[in-house]
Parts: structure tokens; C-alpha cells; sequence
């Protein structure tokens, strides 16, 4: 299952809006004889490449698979059908589907035994974009910052270029070609005029590059961002005069922020992202905007870059989330740190979604009549 | 060697003003037959250690010793005349000794053969504290912070108990356990009243406390940090009126800052902590007395506590430091990350100093007309 959930994060980015997935299928002596991962949307799943490269050894084999088979015929067939015709006699799969379940009933139907929950916490965490996107009905957020040690993004006189490093800026490039959109403010388009999409990253699929310019104030034709590298979506208030963007780039109108807050409906943004496919935001915005979705509780993981630089002053990473005092601070869980060049690449997200870990994401344990594996026995995996 | 560095780090906060030292005795076919490591000032150098657990097994044999042995008569005898006592044939060590040269050479006149510079970094970084003050004729500085994954050290209304866990909180009372001086400003002496004393260290050596209260305005009988549980030094500007506190705390009187900076002279404070045999002070204090630290470019090394929790607003964990763009930012370099419970300790030390290495704390190798050792046929230790 290690093995399945390594390949399909070989899929992350190209596959969206749909999951990851990977899949080993081992002969009835327990051999590896296929490998696959569901490598970009609208082509095979994981299951029948694994079964294709197979072939006849998997007669009588297992499956080994990090999502639940699927049950319908999509723009492709049903994996449970394909599964069933390759004779595989037992399936093992790490999460359930929360969007379309079914695969797992129908196997055991046709008497494959089958076992559900091995590894479950780490092909969910491989699929986190996707599960949340099912779960929430809008994309998975992640925040990415960069900061010194002493948590500012800029000296006092604006200069930023550079806190962190190239090797840093590279890591970025290809967090930006596993995600679907990439997000920033109107603060953020005013003071760099970014340009948004992947560099460096072979064969990766650009992101969607969305401004959030609520008064159409900052946008204007030949930003770097309206180029052709990637697409974009300028969003801006309903009410907002966007008569300089017209026929220049893609708007987006939303309401504006209940409550006398400032800028635009934030749900009702991911909500627009969502209905368009984007099932993963990376938000690079300055501190005003990552406090917005602090505050609106939509942020599903931090990323920070932190460089090993003392300021003692300039911005902050993360501007006012209306957390007044300790007891309200968002509590996060430490998932990875890692050196990237010089500097420290942290990751974390919100503790109550760890302490809720992939439960929230995976149904219960498929029912199989014809499954009498215990977890012990399939730790072989 | 590596074993040396290691048993030399058992003396941490016990052998002050004297260097940490470690050292294993080999016998002539190679086997260890005798460790030791400083333990205490005032007690038997490592070498003796060794030496007496080694007996007659160290005769033809080798010492591998992470300072260059003593050879002065001090409060115990000298090193090189008990290891050519003993009949040692070969004297291997880490770094020189910058205080007093002379045993390496004391050894070689008497025929042992004697190489330096095994693993010199690492035992040079077990020894910073007393190699800087021994360079720098000032104690060792380390800033040690606690704050968000955003840089806060408290929300907005002054709450910060507590942003970091318990583990960190008794993994900073080890750090204090190590060092020779504990060290807070005015700001953080009215704000927590901190005790600053070790606690649930056993064995540990107290360090002394320090609070720089330039116009001895907030330190006042009952303050926690004037109990018996520790030695206190109240710290004051040599024209600041004092009066409440003569014979009630021992008041050090420091000349003023200058240049129409606030506070007192800090090289003066940190001369003075030297003369008291202070090799290390742990600097707690809050952003303004770190940032007048890192202004004056008196930070050694810095180890921030970095709890997973976003506030985005409330103090920024270091203060003005007279840094005004990037291009005057204080670069660091990583030297450790750990988990400390659900937090993360990273240590850093400045880019200069990290560059430099040892280079500046060791001197050039000792002439040993009776070495022939290459650096390859050290590694075996």
C-alpha cells in the first residue's frame, strides 16, 4: 500500500477534478505484477493500468489500491467491473469514496474479499485536496507564506527580494504545478505585479491564476498576469467598475463580504472556483488576504517557507483574523518540516482536522460477507 | 572522537569559566579503556578521568581528547605531563586551546606523536560558549524565543500563556540549566515578573539572574526573581536611582548607551558578566532588549521555539534592530531543527560566524616534528 500510495502522488496536479489513486496488483503468491496511478483526468484509472500491465498473472491475485474501485461508468468504465473480470479474488483498499461509493459492494458481491482501511491516514493525506473539495464542496486551501525566522515577509522599506532562497522559489514552482489555482490579493497584484504560473517544472499543468481585486482597482491591461502562460480570472465585486477589464481578461462577480467586512464573499468565491473544477487553492496573497480565510475558518493547511533572517521589523506574514486573545488562536498540527536550500519548508494544518484526521473523509468500513481478513494479516502490504 | 564530543556535552553547565572536555584512552591495539569528561571547574581535568579509569592499559597508547590538554599548573596539575606519565604514545584532539598553547607542543618535545583537528567543528561547537568568550573576552549570547508560527509572542490583549507546550517550556529550563546567566529586560521584568531560576533540572548548576532594569524602575523587593533560589543581578544605569533596592538585590551600574540610544551600554553589561566568570547568558527578554542585542551585533546564536498557532496580530517576537531593508537583514544559518512535543526548537547561528567556523577559535595545527599521521588515518577514532 507504501507503494500505491508513492505512485499515485506521482499524479498530483494533472489529475484534478479528480483524485489521486495507485494501485499494485500482486499474484496469488503475493508478487508485484502491475502498477499504476491515474495519471491525468479523463484517462484510465489507477486500477486499469495495473491490471493491463498485469495481464493473466493477475488471475486469483489481490489489488492493492488507495481509493475504493469505482462503480460507475464515467468517461471511463467501472474499475469494480474490470477488477471482477481480471479475476482478482481480493481487493484492498486504504480509503472509501465519498463522492460516488458502491465499488466495494458490488466486489463483494461478486465474492472478492474485501478489506478497507490499511494506510488509511496516509493515502488520505495524499488525496487531502480531493476528500476536502468531495467533503466541503469547494477547493482545499493551503497557504503558503514566506518569512524570516522573526515571522516578517518585507523590511520596513517594502524590499523582499530575496528572504528566502532559490532553491525555496523553486519548491514554490512546483507547489504551484500541484495545485489547481493560485490565488492572491489585490495588495499582493499592487506591490509585485506576480505572474503566477509554473516555471521550471517539466510537463506541468499551469494553475488557474485568480486576482481577487474586489474594486477592480489594480488590474489593468498588461499586468504579467493576463499574459497566455496560464489562465486567469480576475474577480472583483459585483458592484465594482471593471469597464478597464472588459474583453481583457476573465471576470468573476461576487458579493461582497457580509458583516461591514472588507472585500468579497470568500465562500462564494471558492464556491465559483469549485463549480469550474478547481478542487485545490494555493493561496500566496500578502497578510491581508491570508487573514480573511484565517478568520473565515477556510484555510486546510499552512505552508511556510521560513528563512533563516532577522528583521526586527516590516509586515508580518499574517494580518488580523480577528484572533483577539490566546484562547482564540487557530492551533495547527506540525505535519512536516523539511530544509529546502537554506531556509525551513513547515508544514501544518488546523488540529482540529488532525484530530479529526481522515475520518471526516472515509465512510465506514465496507460490509464484505466474504472477507475474513483481519488488519494483522494485511500488513504484508 | 565522536565519543569525546559526547562525553565532553555532559559538562554543560557545570565546568564554567573552564571549557567543556572530553576523552577516551586507547590501548596500543585500540580498544577504549578509559573515558572521561570534565565535570566541574575546580575538579580533574578529562584527560585524568580517562587516565586513572585507563591504568597501566594506557601505556602505548592513545588519547583522543576534544582540547588541546592543558599545560599549566592551575587548580590541577598539568595534562601533558600526566599523559606522558602515563605513557601515552599519541595524542589525538579536536581543537586548540586559545587560551594557553603550549600542551600540544609540551607533548611533541616529548616524543608522542600528537594530530589535531579531528571532527574540530563539532567539538568547537560543543565548546562555543567558551571559545567565544575566550575570542571575544565576553560571555556567549544566545536569544531564545517563543512565539507563533506567525512571529507573535502574545495576542493583542497581552495574553501568552501559553503559545508553546509544556515539553518546551522544560526544554528551555534545560537550556537554562547549560548556561552560566539568564537575562531579562525591564519590559519583560513588569510585564511577567518572571522567576527565571531552573526548575525540574536535576543536578543542575543555577545560573545567575539577570535583569537589566536600566532606571530601576520596575524591579521591587518581592519581585520573584530577588528569591533565594538563585543569584540575582539587577542591572542599572550608573545615574539611576536605586534606592529601593541597596541591600535588598546586588545592583550592577552600567554606563548609559550612546548615541542617544535607550538603555544602558551592553558590551559594558556583557564585560562585566565576563569579569563574574559568565561564559554564556541566555538572553529571555522580550523583542526591545533583543533587538538592541542583534543591533549591536551581540547575538552568538539564537533558538526559537515555534509553536504550530496563527494569531496574526500581537507582538512580533524580535523588536527594532536598526535593520532597515533586506540588503542589512541578519542572515543566519539553520545548525538544528528538533520537535519539541507539538513544537519545533530551530537553532541558528549567524552566517558570518557559520562561515567562519572554528577557523577563529582554533589556532594553526601544532608543528609535531614527531607526526606523521594523515588525516585519513585518524578516522578510525
Amino acid at each position: 500500500m507504501r507503494r500505491a500510495v508513492e505512485l499515485a502522488s506521482r499524479g498530483l496536479g494533472s489529475t484534478s477534478p479528480n483524485p489521486v489513486v495507485g494501485c499494485v496488483v500482486l499474484s496469488p503468491e503475493g508478487y508485484p505484477v502491475g502498477e499504476g496511478w491515474h495519471q491525468r483526468a479523463g484517462g484510465p484509472h489507477a486500477e486499469i493500468h495495473a491490471l493491463a500491465e498485469a495481464g493473466d498473472d493477475a488471475r486469483g491475485g489481490t489489488a492493492v489500491v488507495t481509493l475504493e474501485p469505482c462503480d460507475r461508468t464515467g468517461r471511463t468504465g467501472p474499475c469494480s467491473r474490470a477488477l471482477i473480470d481480471a479475476g482478482i479474488a481480493r481487493v484492498v483498499y486504504a480509503v472509501a469514496d465519498p463522492s460516488a461509493p458502491g465499488g466495494a459492494s458490488s466486489l463483494a458481491e461478486a465474492g472478492i474479499d474485501v478489506v478497507q482501511g490499511l494506510l488509511a491516514d496516509e493515502a488520505a493525506a495524499g488525496n487531502a485536496a480531493w476528500l476536502t473539495s468531495v467533503r466541503e464542496q469547494r477547493p482545499y486551501v493551503i497557504w503558503k507564506y514566506a518569512a524570516t525566522l522573526d515571522g516578517r515577509i518585507a523590511a520596513t522599506d517594502g524590499s523582499s527580494r530575496w528572504i528566502t532562497s532559490d532553491e525555496a522559489r523553486a519548491d514554490v514552482h512546483r507547489l504551484r504545478a500541484r495545485t489547481d489555482a493560485v490565488l492572491v490579493g489585490s495588495g499582493t497584484a499592487r506591490a509585485d505585479d506576480p505572474h503566477l504560473a509554473v516555471r521550471g517544472v517539466s510537463g506541468a499543468v499551469q494553475p488557474l491564476r485568480v486576482v481577487l481585486d474586489t474594486d477592480a482597482s489594480v488590474v489593468r491591461p498588461g499586468a504579467r498576469v493576463l499574459d497566455d502562460a496560464a489562465p486567469t480570472l480576475v474577480a472583483v465585486a459585483e458592484d465594482a467598475d471593471a469597464g478597464e477589464l472588459e474583453g481583457v481578461a476573465q471576470l468573476l462577480r461576487l458579493p461582497r463580504a457580509g458583516d461591514g467586512r472588507p472585500g468579497v464573499d470568500l465562500a462564494a468565491l471558492l464556491g465559483e472556483l469549485h463549480a469550474r473544477d478547481v478542487r485545490s487553492v494555493l493561496l500566496e496573497g500578502g497578510p491581508t488576504l491570508a487573514g480573511a480565510f484565517v478568520a473565515a475558518g477556510l484555510v486546510d493547511e499552512v505552508i511556510g517557507y521560513v528563512a533563516p533572517v532577522l528583521l526586527g521589523a516590516g509586515p508580518a506574514a499574517l494580518g488580523d483574523a480577528g484572533i483577539a486573545t490566546i484562547a482564540q488562536a487557530l492551533r495547527l498540527k506540525v505535519t512536516e518540516t523539511v530544509r529546502v536550500g537554506p531556509d525551513l519548508r513547515i508544514t501544518a494544518v488546523p488540529a482540529t482536522a488532525a484530530r479529526a484526521g481522515t475520518s471526516g473523509a472515509s465512510v465506514a468500513v465496507t460490509a464484505s460477507t466474504a472477507s475474513t481478513a483481519s488488519t494483522a494479516s494485511t500488513e504484508e502490504f
